[in-house]
C-alpha cells in the first residue's frame, strides 16, 4: 500500500469511526464531490463494517451547481426541493448519520449576481431550519471532512501544477485532520481529551465578558448565564460521541445575543457561498452590526448580513490558539472548516442550543428568552492572529488574561 | 473541438431537444454515472438553453451500489427510501422530465445471492409502482441514453484495452444514437417518420395473432382488441413529443397476458440486474411461463421469473429487423437498450398501457380487463436471428409473412 493509499484508508477510518462513530444498523447519508470516489467508497466500506444498514451517496459537481447559477431562471432559486426536506430529516428522526464531504471551489459563485446567491441562501436556509435545528442540537450524528477539488488545490497552491497541488492538499488535509502515526483513531482520543481539558477549566471560570484587543479590533462580547463551553467530541440524543468537525482544534461558545460591542476586523480571507470577502471590519451596538466595510467581497458581506435579521448578530465565539497545528502550518485554506481551526474566530448567525445549559431540550422561544441568537444562516469569520489579547471579565469586574499574543494565557 | 467532443456535443444536443424535448420552466432529474461528467454538465446546459428551471443530477457510483450488495444486512433490501418516492413522484406531478443515463457492468451484481436481488427488486418495485404507471402511460416526459463505464467497456470489448474500450463504447454509442453528419436532430425526425410509417401500416392490418419460428422458436402470441403498434416518438399528457429511448429501432405492442404458447429461445445474453442470462428458453402455457432452462444464469432468470406472478407473463412483443444498424454493427452490448434494438423481442413484466385504444387514461383494473399484463417488473429479451420468421394471423384466420429471415417481408 503506498503512503497515500495508507492515510486515504486511516482517513476514512477516523471519519467513520471517530467522526461518525458509526452504530449498528444506522443509516448513513453522504454528501461527496464526485471526483472523490476512492475516499468515499472506503468511507461506504467501512461504515457497513461497522454495522450501518444502508450508505446512500448524494454526489455533487461543481460545475453542475455554477450552470443553474449562470443560467436558471431567477424563481429557480426560490424554492426548495420538497423531497430533499423530506430525505434529511427521515434521516434524523431514524437516528440517522450525515456526512459532508467538503471539496468546492472557495470561489465557485465568483460573478454570480448577489441576488441570486441570497434566493438561494434563503430558500435552503428556511426549507432546512427544522433540520438544521436538530442538528445543532445534536439530535443525531453529523460530521463534516474535507477532500480536495482540482480548483480549490489551485488557490491554496497557486504555484503549484494541478497534480502537486492536488497532492499538496491531500497532505494538508491529513495534516490538519490528524493523520499521523500508526493509530490516529487513538491520536483522536488523546486530542479530544485536552480539548475538554481546557473547555472545563474556561466552564469553572464563569466569565460575563470577553475582551478583545488587536490591530483593527476592540470588541466586547457578553456571554449569557448559563452558557457551556463546548470542544472536542459531541453528543447525540441517544449518547453516540461524534466530532462534528474533523479537524477540531477550538473551544467555543454561545454569546449573548445584544451583548456585543466595537469593532472587529477580520484576518483571513472569508469563502462565504463561493465568493471571497477579504479584509472586512464589523462594528456591532448591542449585539447587532450596524456598519461594516470589506476591502474586497463587499457584495458578498451584505448578502450575508442580510439573510435575515439574526445574519447581523453573533451566534459563536471560538477560541483557537495561534500555535495551532494548522495555523503553524501556515496554509490559508479558504475553506471555513480548516481556517476556524487555524485562528479565533466568530459566527454570525444561528447560535448552537447546546452551549447552554439545558439548551438541547429549549425550543426555539425560549432559546431566544435565554438570550441565543436564531438565524436561517451560520457563518464563522477568522480574527486570531499573532497579536490578539483577549480578557476574561468575571463577574466581579475583574479581568483575567484568557490569550496573549494570540495563544492561552493559562 | 475534436471529433469527439463534437459528437459528444451532438449526443447531448439530440438527447435535450429529440430525447427529453425540453420544455420552458421544466425541470428535469439526470440520473447519471460520476465518470461521465463531460456529458452531464453537456446536457444540463442545453437543457437551461432550452428553456429548463432547474437540472438536478443524481449521480450514481457502482462500486457503492456493488458495496451494499456486498455488506448490507438483509433487512437493507427490505425497505426503499420515501424521499425518493417522493422526488419521483413530485417530478412526474410537476410535468418534469427525465432521463436515465444507462452505464453500469452488465455483471455489476455477479455472486450477490439471488435473494438479495430479488428483495431489492421487490421493494423499489412496489415503492415506484406509482410512478412507473405515470411513466408507461407517458404522463410526463422520460428519455433513456446510454454512456460507457470502463467495466461495460471492457465486457463490450475484452481484446481492447481499457482506455481503447472506452473510446469504442462511445463511438458504437454514437453510431447506435444515429449521431452521423451535421444535423443529428434532422436525422432522429426522419428516422422517426419511418418507424411511424412501418407500425401505421402494421395497425391496419388487426392482426390477431403472430406467429414465431425459429430453431429453438415456436411460439404464438396473441394480440388484444384494440392495440396499438407503436414506435419512434412518444407523446406526454401536454402533447409533448419525445423518445423513450435513443436508440430506438423497434415496432412494438402489448400482447393478450394469457395468449401465448409454444417455446421461445433467448438468441442474445441479457443481463439481468447485473447478472448474465445466456441461451435460454421460456415455454408458456396459456401465456404463463411454465417451463424454463438457461445455460449460464439460471438462478437469475428464477429471480427474474419470481418477482409476482406477472414476471410469468409477456408484457412486450416488439419487431426489429436483422438488417438494423446496431444489428448489423455484429456488436453484443450486453445492455438492453442496445440490445433490445438489434433484435426482435419479447418482454417478461408489465405491459404498456399506451399500446391499447384508451389505455392511457384506464387504471388498473381496466387494464387487467382489456387483458394487459401487470408486474412490478419489465424486462426485455431477444430472440430475434437471421432465421427468424413471423407470420400474421387475421381475423379470419389466414395468414401473412411479417419477418421473413429476421427482416421485414413487406
Amino acid at each position: 500500500m503506498s503512503d497515500f493509499a495508507k492515510k486515504l484508508d486511516q482517513y476514512a477510518e477516523v471519519a467513520v469511526r471517530c467522526g461518525l462513530n458509526i452504530q449498528k444498523g444506522q443509516t448513513l447519508w453522504i454528501n461527496a464531490p464526485i471526483h472523490a470516489p476512492e475516499l468515499v467508497r472506503l468511507i461506504a466500506r467501512k461504515a457497513y463494517e461497522a454495522g450501518a444498514k444502508n450508505v446512500h451517496v448524494e454526489w455533487y459537481d461543481d460545475a453542475v451547481t455554477r450552470l443553474k447559477y449562470d443560467l436558471a431562471p431567477d424563481e429557480a432559486f426560490e424554492e426548495y426541493p420538497a423531497w430533499r426536506v423530506k430525505a434529511m430529516e427521515d434521516l434524523a428522526h431514524m437516528d440517522g448519520a450525515y456526512l459532508w464531504i467538503a471539496s468546492s471551489d472557495p470561489e465557485l459563485l465568483k460573478g454570480v449576481p448577489a441576488g441570486r446567491i441570497a434566493a438561494a441562501s434563503r430558500s435552503s436556509g428556511k426549507a432546512l431550519a427544522k433540520w438544521r435545528e436538530m442538528m445543532t442540537a445534536d439530535k443525531f450524528t453529523w460530521s463534516i471532512i474535507g477532500a480536495p477539488s482540482p480548483e480549490w488545490a489551485a488557490r491554496v497552491f497557486p504555484d503549484l501544477d494541478r497534480k502537486a497541488a492536488v497532492e499538496a492538499l491531500w497532505d494538508a488535509i491529513f495534516r490538519a485532520a490528524r493523520i499521523v502515526g500508526d493509530d490516529p483513531v487513538q491520536g483522536w482520543r488523546r486530542h479530544d481529551a485536552e480539548l475538554q481539558r481546557r473547555r472545563d477549566l474556561l466552564n469553572r471560570k464563569r466569565y460575563k465578558k470577553l475582551h478583545y484587543r488587536a490591530p483593527g479590533t476592540n470588541l466586547t462580547v457578553a456571554l449569557p448565564d448559563g452558557h457551556i463551553w463546548c470542544g472536542g467530541s459531541s453528543e447525540n440524543e441517544k449518547g453516540t460521541v461524534f466530532f462534528a468537525n474533523m479537524p477540531t482544534e477550538e473551544v467555543f461558545t454561545s454569546p449573548l445575543k445584544e451583548g456585543t460591542s466595537g469593532t472587529v476586523t477580520s484576518t483571513m480571507p472569508l469563502s462565504y457561498q463561493g465568493n471571497l470577502i477579504e479584509n472586512f471590519t464589523l462594528t456591532f451596538e448591542n449585539g447587532r452590526v450596524t456598519d461594516f466595510k470589506a476591502e474586497k467581497g463587499y457584495e458578498a458581506l451584505k448578502t450575508l448580513l442580510e439573510v435575515d435579521e439574526g445574519a447581523r448578530y453573533l451566534g459563536e465565539v471560538a477560541l483557537v490558539p495561534h500555535e495551532s497545528p494548522i495555523s503553524q502550518s501556515g496554509i490559508v485554506y479558504y475553506n471555513t472548516l480548516y481556517d476556524e481551526n487555524a485562528s479565533c474566530h466568530l459566527a454570525l448567525g444561528n447560535a448552537y442550543a447546546f452551549c447552554l445549559e439545558n439548551g438541547k431540550t429549549m425550543g426555539m422561544e425560549e432559546r431566544k428568552a435565554a438570550g441565543l441568537n436564531t438565524s436561517i444562516t451560520h457563518v464563522d469569520f477568522m480574527i486570531g492572529s499573532g497579536e490578539l489579547d483577549i480578557d476574561g471579565e468575571k463577574e466581579d469586574g475583574t479581568l483575567e488574561p484568557i490569550f496573549r499574543k494570540g495563544n492561552w494565557a493559562f
